[in-house]
């Protein structure tokens, strides 16, 4: 089965947008998502339009914050500031990565955790960790729906995560291993530093590849029947291709695809899920103020 | 090799008395521990009787505030305003559980994460998550330094912990997979929801019983040659001793001894260095200030 994170995407914006309509009707505003955006690396500024796009897409709001990449840090504190008292401005992202001058770990506490819709304040991980409500990073939240909407059982399972970055690897271990469902999995973390890898990994039930390794998990490392999600996204050299490349995972597709009995797509699988979470969180936001 | 937490625990204290000392040869004033404690629940009396009294022993100045179980949380939020912003105090705990009536998670966020030696509140949680500089919690932190004062390596092992609690499992994990060292392991979380524990239990090089079940992890739930360390602290029946109990952990000592490398007695192993990593949280709140 390939668990397709395109169509849930649409499912949901579909329900976004049914509600939005509902609270326009009954008088209120519509969500309201902002994103700061500095300097002008391309990659940011398209991926900052796309948010944009998104909300348009669901009748939110947004207003696009953008500054040049000489910016202080002072200057951004100062906008972040006034986005943390705005009441109507439900949530907000500062895109990363910034220019080396800007202190990634100053900016990101300085939003208030309530707007943090892209959920990397350390007090929305806490919360996370303890089980508590909080704003989930977007990447592990997208996994979690992709999985519940596909009813993918996950309680009692041997979940191995690959890869323990602060937006992926490691809150996707937190949150399959709290006692939530989807949850309450036995989660392995491996990393490079682990050893042997391919004895944890032929162990999963689940197994999420999110080491930025394009297509190192081969078929000899997943187990018969393990659900597969994949979240890398690399570019692949391929002359057969209009663009000379294609998009590939962290995972060998073609090869492990035949074994699993669930898997996610590159492209198509994960990506659009991520994309998906920014808004729902947003929504979540709103909806807790306006509901 | 037995892992004697109580001797590891003397070195701390007499390593922070010598610093203590030179800090007010300089003129300065020690460091400085206020403990909140609510209500007439006894075992909570003793545990921070013992604090208090630890502080005593390395020189640390110390402040109990002790209020009736039927404090408002309105007066106890009140205490901890004040307790924030009094420069003379470098941390505090709130000794817990808390009065039903009270909130446990109110209470541990009203805190400043800068004083909050305890390691509980979400932003030192999520700190400690991103790999960033945090207090950590008491216990795992207090097993890693075991770990590093005893020379057990951790990098690329297999680190299994049994109990996902938000004050020693959880964090645990996340300690032990971190990149740092003592850390660096493979982690495998495990907890009541794990199917077929002792197939975990058997591949870990470093096995973390943290459950809160006496005596649950038996001799065949071992690897010949595993680092065991024995969170669990219970009483036991025992006709033959003065007071007709004693203490056991979660692990079935006398099997699971002649099979380990390293093992932490109950008790004398992981209780004395809890109560010393609240000591050096601390001084190292005191030493960011009057270092």
């Amino acid at each position: 089965m390939v668990l397709n994170g395109t169509l849930i995407r649409k499912a949901i914006l579909a329900e976004l947008a049914e509600k939005v309509q509902s609270h326009l009707q009954a008088g209120k505003r519509p969500p309201h998502l902002a994103a700061v955006l500095i300097g002008e690396d391309p990659a940011s500024q398209t991926y900052v339009a796309h948010k944009v796009r998104d909300c348009q897409q669901v009748g939110y709001q947004s207003t696009l914050i953008h500054k040049e990449a000489a910016i202080s840090q002072a200057e951004l504190l100062g906008i972040i500031a006034e986005l943390n008292q705005d009441a109507r401005i439900d949530g907000f992202i500062v895109q990363l990565p910034l220019p080396a001058h800007l202190s990634e770990v100053a900016v990101i506490e300085a939003i208030a955790p309530e707007k943090d819709v892209d959920g990397f304040h350390p007090v929305n991980i806490g919360r996370m960790s303890k089980g508590l409500q909080a704003l989930l990073p977007a990447t592990p939240a997208g996994i979690v729906e992709l999985l519940q909407r596909y009813g993918i059982e996950t309680q009692g399972k041997h979940c191995v995560v690959v890869g323990r970055s602060n937006i992926v690897g490691t809150p996707m271990a937190l949150l399959m291993s709290r006692n939530r469902n989807p949850g309450n999995c036995t989660v392995t973390l491996c990393h490079s530093h682990t050893q042997n890898l391919g004895h944890y990994t032929r162990q999963a039930d689940i197994l999420i590849a999110a080491a930025g390794q394009p297509e190192f998990i081969s078929a000899d490392m997943v187990k018969e029947g393990a659900v597969v999600i994949d979240v890398g996204i690399h570019r692949k050299a391929d002359a057969s291709h209009p663009n000379g490349f294609r998009l590939v995972g962290d995972v060998q597709y073609d090869q492990v695809a035949p074994k699993a009995k669930a898997i996610t797509p590159v492209p198509g699988g994960v990506g659009p899920m991520t994309r998906a979470m920014l808004l729902l969180n947003t929504y979540h936001v709103y909806h807790a103020t306006h509901g």
